[in-house]
């Protein structure tokens, strides 16, 4: 069966593939038409742990393809998990239903065990601090989109590093390029998990980490954001000494090269400035729309549309 | 952008223009057809308060007019607000997946602020005690398809005219036209606010006061009846006092006009007997009918279908 | 109007019938294809009691009628019942949007209040200990598409037989047929209610009671298993005692008949042991796709498709 749930596994080719497959439906997505060739098709999203982002995002893609969706957004609240049943029979029961399946859980492994089960393509929508690849491949489409290459990229990941999913897929996904550098800046005890790094350095990356952002901002060419939970921190203080030097503003940005970009997976609470919005580096809400277009090349693949 | 905030926005010429949209659309809803003009179109329903009634209403409104729907019944359980996500970056990324967004919210306002960040055109669903626009709409539609008209009838609004918001956007909407006589009746600490009556009053409408129903059924010809909660009276002795004399059933129906209209938004609790549902007068389950017609003109001409 | 609210309303004839449109709709669930016979029409899933098993099934059956759908997954936490609105006016309100109605409620003889106020086809999806006739339905198809017939056959129900209103509804349906013979297996306090067990008699079945699954397993030809909560026991030591022999596995399966089958309606817990599912006998998962085939042609013949 022809799943999509870990961002290792997917090949370079594969990337490159899915990019030019989004590049042919990003039109689709910004001028808001419909196509026919996922007619009479069936999408399943199935979220244990909610997410109206996420699950709009596969919908939307799905119904703009030209298909059809049954939704649970709420599987934990309103399924039979709660009566015992394994993801194993729950996937042979909405595979026998759907043509393919998103799944989002909240812990790792999930989607993988749900899609044993499924006699349909099953993909991994998020699961817990695992993996979110499809995440993953719009956020490095959206570099691709911007640079037209990713390679001798320097890229710096900014905030919670340590239980930021879309970070590490996105890392994993990066191991298919060369020459990149990356630049950590993370609060203390939110940084990278050593594993990712080691692997990043396996693959001959240049790796360092700061914990000044004023420091690595005018270096980098992609600056990827993420949210920080207050609760994160050990105390007030602590919060308050970090919550300034980690927030993306004009200021900040006058001091980033004139063609970086700026991502961000969204939500963002204020890591980063509404100011900023209208800056053209400013990529996340265009991240949205381009998410869509490969949510839409990744359906077309996993069904040979 | 076109949005549909608030009933202050609407002029007569666009009321009676969505008046008579509505009247082709009627026997599409009636009838249980479908329409194409929608075609490749996606509404978003993004309700942070759930109603059943007002979702599926512009659900079947979409899908009678060909188009498609994501749908989010309970924003507030389910979605990033909780994580402090703003409604304009909300807007942002939904205006990004559907063509149109209908938005109801517990809080006035807060429909206007997401609009301020929607690239497509918003809905005002209900937002809390603020208004309802197009509940206001579909009750004009519903007198003017019974009387021709809407200048000179006397129209009687009755129950918790304080905190009906449907009441007070049939206010707002009812500014169109001319000469209108109210008459409020309410219980005391129900009244209508102050700030309508002088608005009434300056339209050079007549407004009058009874506590009695039975003295001002024989005069009206528009009946406009809502639920009253328990929890509104001071005590049960008050509740018991004006329960009687402020419900609706078929020995009232008896002393007014023959050709009078009796409405209610729905949900009823018991203010209008069952008895009276077969009463050729009572309009409550027409005006279910009349609001997808309504909805189907609302999103057709936001839309330019 | 035309409702499907009651095992006991059906005819022989009729379930015959719906054998043979469902015969026809299998292949486009099993091949995933869709019809264009219910464009235009709309169904409304109104779930007062959450189950996306069912829900599914039926939204799937819609889609691949060619219709829409509108769904509310979770009535109770999400509508006006809260606000006290009867079953009868949601009806009134829900039929004017959709052309067909399916519901799910958790106290017995509320689907039949529902329909009572509507103006299209309400299907009884479940309600409460009362009745699921569209299970029974399914489950009568998949006896009858394996053994080519149902009179005459040995059936026995396993487990809590006097919760289960699947197999209530099973054997309602079954009054139909002829020659039957029941064993029924459960554990003390939860026996087939002596109703059912009467009324079978009266129709001149074979009634027999057992209390080991080990000796009534090489005697039948349908073996219909059902979950059994641990709290329906009186102690942990009840239950285990009855744990162990009401269990379904490879060894039971040895010793049943060669083209006996094995059903039961999911979710499951541990009643049947995953080694089972290889068995060519063990007909569960069949019965999901069975389940969208019967639901298809109860939409098809309730809308006169």
């Amino acid at each position: 069966m022809n799943h999509l749930l870990s961002s290792r596994d997917i090949s370079k080719q594969e990337i490159l593939k899915f990019f030019k497959k989004a590049d042919k439906f990003l039109p689709i997505v910004l001028d808001k038409k419909k196509l026919k060739i996922a007619e009479g098709k069936i999408l399943a999203t199935l979220f244990y742990e909610p997410s109206t982002r996420t699950r709009f995002s596969f919908e939307t893609a799905m119904i703009r393809l030209g298909g059809a969706v049954i939704s649970n957004a709420d599987m934990n609240a309103t399924s039979s998990s709660k009566k015992g049943e394994t993801l194993y029979d729950t996937a042979k029961m909405v595979s026998t239903y759907a043509d393919i399946i998103a799944v989002r859980h909240p812990s790792a492994g999930s989607v993988e065990d749900f899609a044993s089960g499924s006699s349909v393509p099953v993909i991994n929508s998020g699961d817990g601090p695992g993996d979110h690849p499809t995440q993953g491949l719009l956020d490095l489409y959206t570099i691709h989109k911007n640079f037209g290459k990713i390679d001798g990229l320097t890229i710096a990941m900014v905030g919670d590093l340590k239980n930021s999913r879309v970070l590490h897929s996105q890392c994993e996904l990066l191991l298919n390029f060369k020459n990149l550098k990356f630049i950590f800046v993370a609060p203390k005890g939110l940084e990278m998990p050593e594993e990712i790094t080691k692997m990043l350095l396996k693959n001959k990356f240049a790796v360092s980490e700061m914990q000044d952002l004023k420091a690595a901002a005018p270096l980098v060419d992609v600056l990827s954001q993420t949210r920080i939970q207050k609760e994160r921190f050990g105390s007030e203080e602590e919060y308050k000494k970090y919550r300034g030097i980690y927030i993306v503003d004009s200021n900040l940005m006058k001091i980033c090269k004139k063609n970086m970009i700026l991502m961000h997976p969204l939500p963002r609470v204020d890591e980063i400035d509404v100011d900023v919005d209208s800056d053209s580096r400013a990529k996340y809400f265009e991240q949205v729309s381009n998410g869509v277009a490969v949510r839409m090349a990744i359906i077309a693949k996993l069904l040979d549309l």
